[in-house]
């Protein structure tokens, strides 16, 4: 039996089987260790300049580092050149202008993101707002990207040292767009942030909650398009990352270590990617420029990637999703 | 350097590589060879009943059959049951109703569609044609989508034997809905169809043109999302696969084994995916009823799967393709 479940956010669709019972079976990726990592400390030389790094006064591209930026070596989108559109007969282009950043974790050769210290995924994290901070001070920036992809299923690359990929975009995403636009839908008829609701509604409900802390709730989405997919949501409305305080990073790298290493407690090795979902840059012709600070609430998806995409999900932009929402949290809630 | 191209039908983004020159390596797919495969001939009684069959006065579910439609063994929706629309609290839910079928496109044990005779071929477009017929009969499928999954990284099921999937959806897919909109978009400014303008450019422009025959253009689209992405368009503008006529059908079959047959020369046996773009049922409350036979024009894609999806197609709807259509559509012309 199954469900077809509307993600309001989004407007896009799931088939939920409701019934299964059986928690799927992963496919192994096969542990990538490397002898000769070029994201080690005192392996600077290896890798482009850094942009950014967190030093206790040692020299940039030298060793000492605690969290290290640099472009990514392969970028697919450059920061030079002007952003420019052009028409293609009835197509629109636009040059491959923007960033195409690395955030390299720590300078040990550690794997897994919940195996660092508190202290270092708080490191992490601020260095994700610091990025946001510093590249939406050029317009061309329309929206940035903070994403990890751990394991090779999850389109990991063969570095498997613990790192996050940055993506300054010129164009909005259309994800985004659907999302700001499910949002402000729903604050124009009930003058509430529908990111609130939901939270409100998952605590109320309980079948899709896992776990709270002082300032975040974690929950698995009621559309949830994979299984054990994971959505963070800051219990302080806020439209964008940028304006995380302290005590909300200190918190979120507890409530990261902690459902990432439950998902593994419970599906092994998964590959999984983690999106943080911020505002676009709120340049001033922006549709969304007016009411995106009462419409939007920024969070944190995780997505394991239990199964490949088919056509079904090409075809459609839908999902199948094998295991409900409801009987992931109901196990990620026994395992913490 | 890359391009973002926008994809006019959909308003999807793709950040091309137009520098690269190296065709992608694609990783080796076991080649799944199953000895007791319950699709062969002879092996009906392994399967459910059949819905529909292409037979020579042989009885159903006995052996003599040249094409058999069948319904999955793990149906994602189910043909039973009333369509019900439900709230649960601020989300909406829709009763898992649907069809769920697959199309054994032979009863000899052959693995690519391409080694299928092309009077077998011209069978299974047939049986596509008659499935959509009568699936929209019924005004609760809302669309049918027909595609293959070929390869284990395309989604594959453990099953080689060449077959298609079919799933009736109680809902119009977004995707489509893109598209619906786009193509009307477009008509409603330049009162010609988005498509045939496509393809007229396309002929003209000719990098991205790979060949033609008496029925059909085969092109690499602009804003390809994935490396040697085909789009197949009839000549004559139709807005629906259920009147593709005869010679058509004649037509079809022969190109689509020489597209397969000229992919698989370049880049071996590729994962990919087949998903034929028909219109939704048209049911009188469809937004799109009244303009559609104007607006839309069916069409096929083929997607080999070369790389995965990372957390950047996940967080954005936007795509990354490290190899340019144009050079893609070289290669393909090269090769036939």
């Amino acid at each position: 039996m199954s469900e077809v479940r509307r993600d309001i956010v989004t407007d896009t669709w799931v088939i939920v089987d409701i019934e299964n019972d059986t928690i799927p079976k992963v496919t192994v990726t096969t542990s990538e260790t490397s002898e000769d990592c070029p994201f080690d400390d005192g392996k600077e030389n290896r890798t482009p300049n850094e942009i950014f790094a967190i030093r206790d006064g040692t020299l940039p591209n030298k060793p000492g580092w605690k969290v290290r930026v640099i472009p990514n070596i392969k970028p697919i989108l450059r920061i030079e050149g002007e952003l420019e559109k052009t028409g293609v007969g009835v197509y629109d282009m636009v040059t491959g202008t923007g960033a195409n950043e690395v955030i390299v974790e720590t300078p040990k050769h550690i794997v897994n993101f919940f195996d660092l210290p508190d202290e270092q995924i708080v490191l992490v994290l601020q260095t994700y707002r610091e990025r946001i901070v510093d590249l939406h001070k050029d317009e061309r920036m329309r929206y940035i990207l903070i994403f990890k992809n751990h394991g090779r299923l999850a389109g990991a690359s063969t570095i498997a040292h613990t790192h996050s990929d940055l993506i300054a975009l010129p164009a909005t995403p259309i994800r985004i767009k659907q999302k700001l636009n499910g949002a402000r839908e729903y604050y124009g008829y009930k003058e509430r942030c529908l990111f609130c609701d939901i939270m409100q509604q998952e605590i109320e409900m309980a079948d899709r909650f896992v776990f709270q802390s002082d300032s975040f709730v974690v929950i698995t989405p009621y559309a949830s398009r994979f299984p054990f997919e994971i959505l963070i949501l800051p219990k302080r409305h806020c439209f964008s990352y940028k304006l995380i305080d302290q005590n909300e990073i200190t918190d979120l790298a507890r409530v990261l270590k902690k459902i990432l290493k439950s998902i593994y407690d419970i599906l092994g090795d998964v590959p999984y990617n983690f999106i943080l979902n911020d505002s676009p840059n709120l340049i001033p012709r922006s549709d969304y420029w007016k009411t995106i600070k009462q419409d939007y609430h920024w969070h944190i998806e995780i997505t394991p990637r239990i199964y490949r995409t088919t056509g079904f999900e090409l075809g459609t932009g839908f999902y199948i999703n094998r295991f409900s929402p409801e009987k992931a949290a109901s196990a990620l809630r026994a395992s913490l």
